[in-house]
């Protein structure tokens, strides 16, 4: 399926309207290029805000957990916001009010379920892990039916969500143009350093290279 | 004033208890070192998670948006989450069921108050701006009466928190260390590039020396 999220009270953007987009390709493309998710729920009638890994197959996203964790527990049968924020850059601008950032973000409300089957728990796992380091599922050590029951899952459906972003240089007003204030952006990106071996490491172990090649690049960077 | 923040039962961790520090020096060390945070309320009885920018003064977190952003504006008395999540590193374990990331992040709870009064809300501007980049308070153009009052921000008491974190290598199974599987840590960190001139720069301005000498930095690193 393609084409538009539902538009609902929720994700109708009351501002900034010009940058909201409900295109599922663009909710699609930020979410896959993040590695830490939001998770909001509601608990005793207060927000609790958590961060967590996530993946996402096709129009489900998945967030995963300790079976301990209390709050991704609480969160079955209700509704929830998971937002996911790359941030692109700072923009300087000629006034201290015009300052800004550019990034992308995703909102997803919905109603929360907790994965119970093994198979679904399983590709989700997948899809978790693959989101977090692509490869390290087809090369480390599979789950054992022990480790996928002490592992929660809380499946979300991508059907009520909002994308918004900024990018570009700064607006500034007419007259501060004329100044000699720098104007510009500071790009910003989750970079990644070489790969650090276990201290445990059995010696003559290498790099495997989908790890080793992420040495130097940037995760999610905006194109 | 230091110490231990107030514990609370939204702040005991209910996982992890290892993890979970209430140094209120640890709790400014990451807020500190962060960009963006995500703000959780609740509108008609769901959760909503929005990234905002903040600043700090003293004890006190600014958020930091529109007077026309509803969701910054209905926070109002409210009781809010706001979390600061600093991501530090993949952690590649032997089993799949082991991976894991290196984080820092803060979770506040409390009561939010809209600023009302000028010099409160030129004081958090100023927070704010310097978290974001700083230098450029002293550097661009001050906001005008008119822009001030075009702005929402949002106080918190930092009064109950929590701080949590990741650090070091993988844990593995007894008996995977005897594997021939890599296990390590990707370390990631929010990256800097060369400042981009806005297209629209009257010729000859220089990029001023604090946002110059960002270029190839990291922000927030773990120490």
């Amino acid at each position: 399926m393609s084409g538009d999220l539902s538009s609902t009270t929720r994700t109708k953007l009351h501002r900034l309207r010009e940058r909201g987009s409900t295109d599922r390709a663009d909710l699609y493309a930020v979410l896959d290029a993040g590695l830490v998710c939001h998770l909001g729920v509601v608990i005793d009638g207060s927000p609790v805000v958590l961060p967590t890994g996530y993946g996402r197959i096709g129009e489900t996203l998945y967030l995963h957990g300790s079976s301990a964790n209390r709050s991704l527990l609480s969160a079955d049968g209700q509704q929830v916001c998971v937002t996911v924020t790359l941030l692109d850059g700072l923009v300087c601008a000629r006034a201290v009010f015009h300052h800004s950032m550019n990034y992308r973000s995703a909102v997803i409300f919905g109603q929360a379920r907790l994965v119970t089957a093994d198979d679904e728990r399983l590709a989700a796992l997948h899809a978790v892990t693959e989101q977090l380091a692509p490869g390290q599922w087809a090369y480390a050590r599979l789950p054992t039916r022990k480790e996928l029951a002490a592992t929660a899952v809380l499946a979300l459906p991508l059907a009520e969500a909002s994308v918004k972003g900024r990018s570009g240089g700064p607006k500034d007003d007419d007259e501060d143009y004329q100044t000699d204030i720098w104007a510009g952006v500071l790009p910003a990106a989750l970079t990644f350093g070489a790969a650090e071996p276990d201290a445990k490491l059995t010696e003559g172990i290498e790099v495997p290279e989908h790890i080793r090649r992420l040495a130097g690049t940037t995760r999610g960077a905006a194109r």
